[in-house]
């Protein structure tokens, strides 16, 4: 019995749907299959699902229940569909779709996800991997701006092990991935754009790792989200505009966000919300710019720009080392914030350039209840402010022009 | 003569053994036709061998004498067969064993390794290739919480070049990886956990990169090794506990590790011996808490918290931007210390964050012998500690609460 | 109609040619087939095409106009041509070329490139994949350390979108990659050494990502160059000699060079060159040895150790927590500069250790007409050098030993 599957030399009977016509329908089928040959707890290695380069529609949701399954294509196939459906007359143009081993979430199963994860059987599914494919939401409706149409690429709704997700492409899904309790998973070298929300991690996690994708969400999701994550490691990421923000850590807990590039349009690009404590942000660049693309001027992410490029609240966070810049018209203010240290204790913000192209601005702000904060070589005495007590806070600014001398 | 191998395809005379109950006898049947194809100075661009999703019993150690051979499976299967072993009651769970393309390391050759790069005749074997597959240790014997069984997955034991591990799962073996003279060695993407040793780079090497792993050793071994190298870069991995050490490098020179997550159980996260000179500690998140799963909680790496999470001997070494947490039962002493500089000269540490649920400890610490060091921005006077001569270095102590300058 | 091809299994008629004699032409041929299968604007999503491991001559240019088109094989098949060439007597050696699936670059149709990505029709061609296998020039012709023979590799003419050069090795070209216009691109995890040029980005782009790679060019060119780029991203790359430079950025704006190890024999490592602004420079190691290969010793890039290690013009560019090692025998001046601030304003120099083999050096030099510069904590004021008058920076050295307070 092979354990190499090709979904174009599968047939299941009884259905007069094809591959081409419910990609869903044959996965599933082919899922019954290695169920079937691998019926007891000490044999069952799982299989890889291969989807040859071309369009596959998905009306059926593909559930795998199954661990060390691979589904695998030849391609992330991306393509600037937010481009083309803004674009005017494309008649002339020599493709009009993403590609590659492309599937079309189109669901008529009542379902949203293209594919789900979840057993209620112990253990919990183990090494799971998504390769190298499109998953293509293929139009957000009526407005093809709205990024809403309810579509979620990959859902992982019980525990998981070791998952993998590296190679793909995701476009025009209002969620690409939504994941839910992961441990030790593997979001590498994606391109998930174009997406109302990318990487919603929810629920918990410990001991993730999110590199060297190419990211960027729609203005009312986030870009990365993980919630009550311990030991996430977000490094080396290029992430476009428009998210609502670039990285959203809610109540997570010792983790980092390293290296990467960020570049948004709206206010709030890294957020440290809720209770969480220890997070590390260091050597990132930040840049905040106005929407350049008419049809995207219309829209923000509800927030001003007192809120801060970087957003703090919680306990004993370290931004150091990073790069800010911002570069736009300010909303709803005349200065805008680089750093809000909003709430909690013991948090340090150190060497961090920063560079505004308003007359003025708040390098970093420190918020009222804040306390045991200290502030290092980030920007100076004129551009910080704080509504916390002196007591609560050391600030050591950079020295002026004309200062020499060892310290 | 194809160049193109599938382990079920090939068949060997001679012999009751299946490629299923001798994986390693079929690999170096198949290694005996590439080198009869291949057999002249000018005409030997290796071959892929390929092993689809099943479990595969390996009791013949592989020779691979050839460059540019690449073994190559489906997926990385990892399985946590620490908590199965440590679960009780088994008997309702739906698969108890890693999976997908997996070797279950079970030598009757009276040879340790899984695979030996090894060949005696110029020049150094170059680009061989192991990807996607699982090696599997499937015991550590009677306890299976010892970490030991003997087994090596994969051994390179004469001087390579530009040799890649990438995909591989690698669980329940003594030593995952033993990487002995190697020189632009890749260590990407891969899955080394449940393993007595992870990565142990020994003899000498260059230019190596070390990158975006998940990896986790035993109490009684490292989790990356490497001795006498140079250029070596650790950058972007996510490091569980319960290695001995997140990071140990012996005489190692103008090496980094950049941008890690670190996690241990144990004192001593990285530590830099010997004699090496001018390594990069960068950007990387450190945590120490204590072992919370009771069947582990007899072990230890045999340190007390007096040994640092971070360790510097030699000269030269700049530990610079780190976030530091030490949140456990400190081991043989009240004060833990975070950063010991215990020798040498010349070494930096700056700007790290440090915080210690301790009431007292020593951000850093330097041993009596050390000369021209500086500390700077890395905790304050009051957890501070020198036993070498005020001549001999510098300290520049966080500012007191209160402070408000430009420097 | 498949989309997968393996281009040992095709056939073209009305020629003599077999695919080991020009796979040019063979793979041109495919892209014919797949230009006949998928000729309407909404049904293309490309195809893969596979080289098995061999030797296989290329003569005829490839022209890629069409998008999700993959060329895969199974290996980098990386060999250090350089070392063999300079080996002496190798008649006793196991192999003397590259290999795995290894094209050899012989072009005899009139143009310089293996692969050429190129289309005038609209939309800018999108998500092409060059993956795992060697380009090889074979020769640099009757003087084997000359680094030029007019080959390149891959040449990106017309803009593209999410193309990815995954896995791939390039050896003994005179350019392995030129990428024009290029936009979201990802070059990762390649072997791309003993090249003249490595990585040369032409025109302009945005939202690139380079990361995991080896690399090393040659002394005569860069070994990544970037022009008019913004948001690049260099990161985790460990970049060998022997190039001109390890990155040359010219007007490039609000992109980083982070968490990568360089390695040179010349002056000039990291170079920011025109008017960007806003780049980031963090988290690498630097080290300047001298040529310690006899066959290259004549060779040398034309500069002298004034030009720094680091070489700023721009605006604001920020050089944060890098370490800097010099260890050779300076060139044209006994005080090497390991940071030259050359021109512009607003840069921000701080924390970076430095370290130099000779008695003098300068950590940092501000040439004349900077202004509005910040050094900090880079070296102390016995090391620093400033053209520029005393009003255009501040200056906080290293504290002297024997400095222990709070600040």
């Amino acid at each position: 019995m092979s354990t190499v599957y090709d979904v174009t030399d599968w047939s299941v009977s009884g259905t007069s749907e094809t591959v081409h016509t419910d990609i869903g329908l044959y996965i599933n089928s082919i899922l019954d299959d290695i169920r079937a040959n691998q019926s007891t707890q000490s044999d069952n290695p799982g299989a890889v699902i291969y989807i040859p380069p071309g369009d596959y529609i998905l009306r059926t949701r593909v559930l795998i229940d199954l661990s060390y399954i691979t589904i695998k294509g030849s391609g992330h196939g991306f393509f600037s569909s937010s481009i083309r459906y803004n674009a005017g007359d494309t008649s002339g143009w020599a493709e009009i779709w993403p590609g590659s081993s492309r599937i079309l979430v189109d669901n008529t199963d009542g379902q949203a996800e293209a594919f789900l994860v979840y057993r209620s059987q112990a253990p919990r599914i183990s090494s799971v991997q998504f390769r190298d494919f499109c998953l293509d939401g293929v139009s957000f409706g009526s407005d093809e701006n709205s990024y809403t149409n309810g579509k979620v690429g990959l859902r992982f709704q019980s525990d998981t092990d070791a998952c993998l997700i590296e190679g793909m492409g995701f476009v025009y899904l209002e969620d690409g991935i939504i994941a839910h309790n992961v441990d030790a998973m593997r979001v590498h070298n994606n391109f998930i754009t174009e997406c109302g929300g990318c990487l919603h991690m929810t629920g918990s996690g410990q001991a993730t790792l999110v590199t060297a994708n190419l990211m960027g969400a729609g203005y009312n999701k986030h870009t990365i989200f993980a919630e009550g994550h311990k030991g996430l490691l977000v490094e080396g990421n290029n992430i476009f505009p428009r998210g609502a923000d670039s990285v959203y850590f809610l109540d997570c807990d010792q983790s980092a966000i390293t290296g990467n590039r960020l570049h948004a349009f709206y206010p709030g690009m890294v957020v440290l919300e809720g209770s969480g404590r220890g997070n590390l942000v260091t050597a990132n660049h930040f840049l905040r710019e106005d929407e350049p693309f008419d049809p995207l001027k219309p829209y923000d992410n509800g927030r001003d720009d007192l809120f801060g490029l970087i957003h703090v609240a919680g306990e004993e966070h370290f931004i150091q080392g990073n790069y800010l810049r911002f570069d736009a018209s300010p909303v709803a203010t005349p200065t805008p914030t680089l750093i809000l240290v909003r709430s909690g204790s013991g948090h340090t913000v150190s060497s961090n350039h920063v560079s505004c192209s308003t007359a003025g601005f708040n390098a970093v702000l420190l918020d009222a209840s804040v306390n045991n904060v200290r502030v290092l070589l980030t920007g100076h005495s004129g551009n910080f402010t704080s509504y916390a007590p002196g007591s609560e806070y050391a600030f050591l600014g950079l020295p002026p022009l004309g200062t020499h001398r060892d310290l």
